[in-house]
């Protein structure tokens, strides 16, 4: 019996799972945001005890907790080195964790715990490679080979988004040009249909969004190319474009067995999504027959307690 | 004790190598163009052994033969799938070799087997992980990870030369536009050079190439840098560019220990190749600190030979 840990800015998850990375129950808390990086651990180690409990089962039945968040961490030494929004700041965690209860303890970036989860009881079930690729905010990346999670050697590797695909394209946040984050994440998705919009005041994407621009979302243009509006469909034209030219980059560099894609944006009907990024994939590989299956996550927002809990397995 | 055997469309070369990967002794012989599949593995063979008895050890000292090559290889099934410029196709050479000699025999293809070789003897000793880039008439990867050689699900993973750097691009052999092999290759560096010649017939250039385009090489552009010639400068600034943008891409996806190039190309001198490289690396990696370190692949040519030899390690 494992112990998954998802936290988040907003919401604290902590879910118990059996030996198959299947979810028993679980439990949630909010996060405060006046907690300082002791008080922090301790709800968060209250949270996993509450897990086990509300699970019906004893501290001692727990084989490991594993804990995913957003941001550095390195396993080996148990620190969670830097989040974003969070106090974290190369804090020992593990051993803060443990003075309270002595049980093995795992940590993991979100991605990581995301491809994990999807490894282990989702879409990736048993893909070896499995990669899961995560479009929001930007691109998250998380990778298992051999069954063991990939890292990279200082455990930022598949920071996939900043791959250049432009080299003199748009500015991204991380200070280079045309990382694929800037054409194939939602917050992309959600510019470029700002940006026909501009263009088209009487397409259809205007009344999915109410007639105002910061309503657009990463459904905005779905919904639009679903009524078959011409500029709803440039946006994705555009948008897929960009989308499948990291896609293929990764097929050519990583060939895995399978990618799975989350995310809202993944959410989208196959026809408008999926369908074509495959097209798209089978034209630009290198290997023309193209073994890399595209498919939806499957585990949704669970991905990430599913991974925490599975990480004692993959190191 | 490992035999390995380093496939060319020239040459057969199979060295004796002991436990870490050194070699002991060699032997090559040409290949016969007219020869057909079953002829070719049958000088193989017998170069294997030649090579045991030149090193001073009985067929049965021997612990396993590895064998490297250009092209698609299986090694699960044993078979040599494609190769460029050689009889096999969907050979079951694991199957023909054991027919003569009852040896566990382990196939690579040469991206690969100089990956591991380097791994195991050369520049990337010890780092996981460890990434080659070969750059010659294309470029050439290969990875190992935990120790492992990383082959992707289908055998052709690490075909790093294809990621696109460019989208509407130059025009690949492969079929896309903007791969990466087309701006960091030593092809691409002989093309860039030859374009710069014609626009400045005065250029230092010309000298280093006899006054002729077809005798410019991947040297030409480092020697006319070398004696300060502006041209020669600005062939160079270009070339790595294209070549820093894949290997930036290589680490925010891989964040390998280390990359070591290797091929014709590495062999200039570090302050006009790797030293300004590893500058754009800096800038360019999203995790600052950039812990990758860039190297000139060591073993040369023997990388291959090491590399298949230590193939039985590394599935």
């Amino acid at each position: 019996m494992y112990i998954g840990i998802d936290i988040g800015g907003t919401n604290l998850v902590a879910g118990v799972t059996n030996g198959k990375g299947q979810i028993i129950d679980k439990v949630t808390r909010p996060v405060n945001k006046d907690w300082d990086v002791d008080e922090l651990c301790r709800q968060i180690g209250q949270l996993a005890l509450q897990a086990t409990e509300v699970g019906g089962f004893k501290p001692e039945e727990v084989h490991a907790v594993g804990v995913g968040l957003p941001g550095l961490v390195d396993n080996k030494t148990g620190t969670v080195i830097q989040t974003p929004n969070m106090p974290f700041d190369h804090t020992p965690f593990r051993k803060l964790f443990q003075e309270k209860w002595d049980v093995p303890v795992f940590l993991g970036n979100d991605a990581n715990c995301a491809a994990i989860g999807e490894y282990w009881a989702g879409a990736a079930k048993g893909c070896d490679p499995a990669v899961v690729i995560t479009l929001g905010t930007g691109i998250g990346g998380g990778m298992v080979v051999n069954g063991k999670l990939f890292t990279g050697f200082a455990n930022s590797g598949m920071e996939v988004g900043h791959m250049c695909i432009h080299p003199n394209g748009i500015r991204c946040n991380c200070g280079n040009r045309g990382c694929w984050e800037q054409y194939g994440s939602a917050t992309a998705l959600i510019r470029i249909t700002q940006e026909e919009m501009h263009y088209n005041p009487k397409s259809a994407l205007w009344e999915f969004a109410e007639g105002d621009l910061n309503k657009v979302s990463g459904r905005t243009a779905f919904q639009a190319a679903r009524v078959g509006d011409a500029s709803g469909r440039k946006v994705l034209f555009r948008y897929l474009q960009g989308l499948s030219i990291g896609l293929i980059s990764l097929v050519n560099i990583l060939q895995p067995e399978i990618i799975c894609l989350g995310g809202g944006v993944s959410n989208a009907e196959d026809d408008l999504l999926l369908d074509p990024l495959r097209e798209l994939m089978a034209q630009g590989s290198y290997d023309r027959t193209c073994p890399t299956r595209l498919e939806k996550a499957s585990l949704g927002n669970d991905a990430g307690i599913v991974g925490a809990a599975m990480l004692c397995h993959m190191f």
